[in-house]
């Protein structure tokens, strides 16, 4: 283990890419404490949008322009599993050949195996890795669905939503909530037919919507206080819609430019570390619930929560008098 | 809470509404500690879809024929709150119309509070509450947006999935992974030029994917050993592909049918019964993390989560140790 994260601290490849595979399979525990004093430099940006919005092109050439300035890149795209799917898949290939060789660029692909909660953990846990290994950018990159796109912003630093001209308003509806998230909207494929619809359909959208307090519109409800707010005179953020034709890779510097722009508000206001500080008490108070809870179920008797279950299942008991019950063996 | 209790079981609708609001605003332990041992008897129905399918129709079609076959329905209308969408609301309107002063029909709608956790636990425990009062059937009806799905799934005896033609391809591959939680397809607004592509790239996607094993398929890691599975020989359930035009009433009856033989499988199978384990030892185990988390942190100094918290934004302390440190409160 020492040897794995010494080599990946070193800049060697093949120490990440095992480091990361342990991640991925919840072996990377010991190595992820290890790593963690060297993480904290990296600037993490979500992107997510519907299929069909050009999204993996975009995060080609948004990699290809920080290159071009001399910062290194990892990308993680994030695929949640579906025997449906095998987008992902193809689209890292096409962009393994697009960046391959390049040893400033590291890109990984990481699936669900059918829990959700194990991806959000173990793309959290990837992007310390790549961190840690000293890239400038960690990009993440995942289909607009739902949850990933909350588990995005718990985790970066900057969310892009890509979207389209011509993918109609039905799409449009279904992903209005994922407007909440944006701080950088980008309308790729801007040559398209109808660009100007779009453009204003979401200027239109984002009038309507309250600027999204991002600290305190998702999470759990807290047992403990949670960090102070930002001053209520904090400057806001208004997401720029930017239009590209990544594809010709037009645009792409406005993209970077809004990215910088969106991080110097953060650390100016004061609001990166107050997110910081959720985000890690957040983590934290997660973790300790698992910890307490196989402590406690090491305590019982093999058999007590399928005998408890059964009583629930039959009626007999309720599910709150049956934690009071469990809460016994603590 | 007892005269609420003892009113909802002998069919007051005031006691019912009032207990629904307790419930949402989260403060029905007791009473739902009550009611529990009344609840078990509905059959619990998920109808998810996008925006533009007219699930709410459908739902009101099919309602009346429950209704018209002497069945009591509760429904409960879901709407992840967003600044954007005001779309449930009307819906419901009409749809109040459509229904109401019929005492065998009770509406609710739920919205969260920035908070889907929370709306996942309020709309659970509606459910039961809809349950204790008698209703035949209950029907919570959920916009398509990703983790609203999977908590239906969780709640829900039968899901059914709702497309409609000409909603283009690219809403189909974002609701790809939506499939996978369908017992019952429907293909809504057939009389709509294109239904017979969407059907049968309905057909293509089921016969692409694995036949889900949905008790498996989600959920977080436990930290005891799921219930037993199915025999390895129980039937599969193929999902029925129906062809509905609601706004006319057409089809409804065939997916009255569909429910009821997807019930005859389920229960004739033996799997509805694990089911039911499987989610009351998740909801067990739910609880029971966060009560002892709870627990723990009233036992801790005040200061103390907030002060790990900093030493871990300084890369003082990694969060593994951190929750090493918070186990000694115990």
């Amino acid at each position: 283990m020492i040897d794995l994260v010494a080599g990946l601290l070193t800049g060697n490849r093949r120490a990440l890419a095992r480091l990361l595979t342990l991640v991925e399979n919840d072996q990377g525990d010991a190595a992820l404490a290890e790593l963690y004093p060297h993480t904290g430099k990296a600037w993490i940006i979500g992107v997510t949008g519907a299929p069909g919005t050009g999204k993996s092109t975009l995060v080609n050439e948004v990699t290809k322009t920080y290159r071009a300035g001399g910062k290194t890149v990892g990308i993680i795209a994030v695929d949640p599993t579906s025997p449906f799917s095998g987008g992902a898949i193809l689209g890292d290939r096409i962009r393994m050949r697009d960046l391959s060789g390049d040893p400033g660029v590291f890109i990984r692909s990481m699936a669900t195996r059918g829990n959700l909660g194990g991806l959000a953990r173990a793309t959290r846990d990837a992007i310390r890795v790549l961190d840690a290994a000293g890239f400038d950018v960690v990009i993440v990159e995942t289909v607009g669905a739902g949850q990933n796109e909350v588990d995005i912003v718990r985790t970066a630093h900057t969310t892009i939503v890509v979207e389209a001209p011509g993918l109609g308003d039905d799409v449009q509806a279904i992903k209005a909530g994922i407007l909440e998230i944006a701080d950088v909207l980008v309308v790729n494929k801007a040559d398209r037919h109808g660009v100007n619809h779009t453009v204003n359909a979401l200027k239109m959208m984002l009038e309507l919507g309250h600027p999204a307090d991002k600290m305190s519109h998702h999470g759990r409800t807290l047992a403990v206080q949670t960090p102070a707010q930002p001053p209520a005179n904090a400057p806001l953020w208004q997401p720029p819609i930017l239009q590209t034709v990544a594809a010709e890779g037009k645009g792409v510097a406005d993209v970077l430019s809004a990215i910088d722009q969106h991080r110097a508000h953060l650390e100016h206001s004061g609001q990166l570390a107050l997110l910081e500080a959720e985000r890690i008490q957040t983590e934290l108070l997660d973790r300790l619930r698992d910890a307490l809870l196989a402590k406690i179920v090491r305590a019982m008797p093999p058999d007590t929560v399928a005998e408890l279950v059964k009583q629930i299942q039959t009626r007999q008991l309720d599910p709150h008098s049956a934690v009071d019950a469990l809460l016994r063996f603590l």
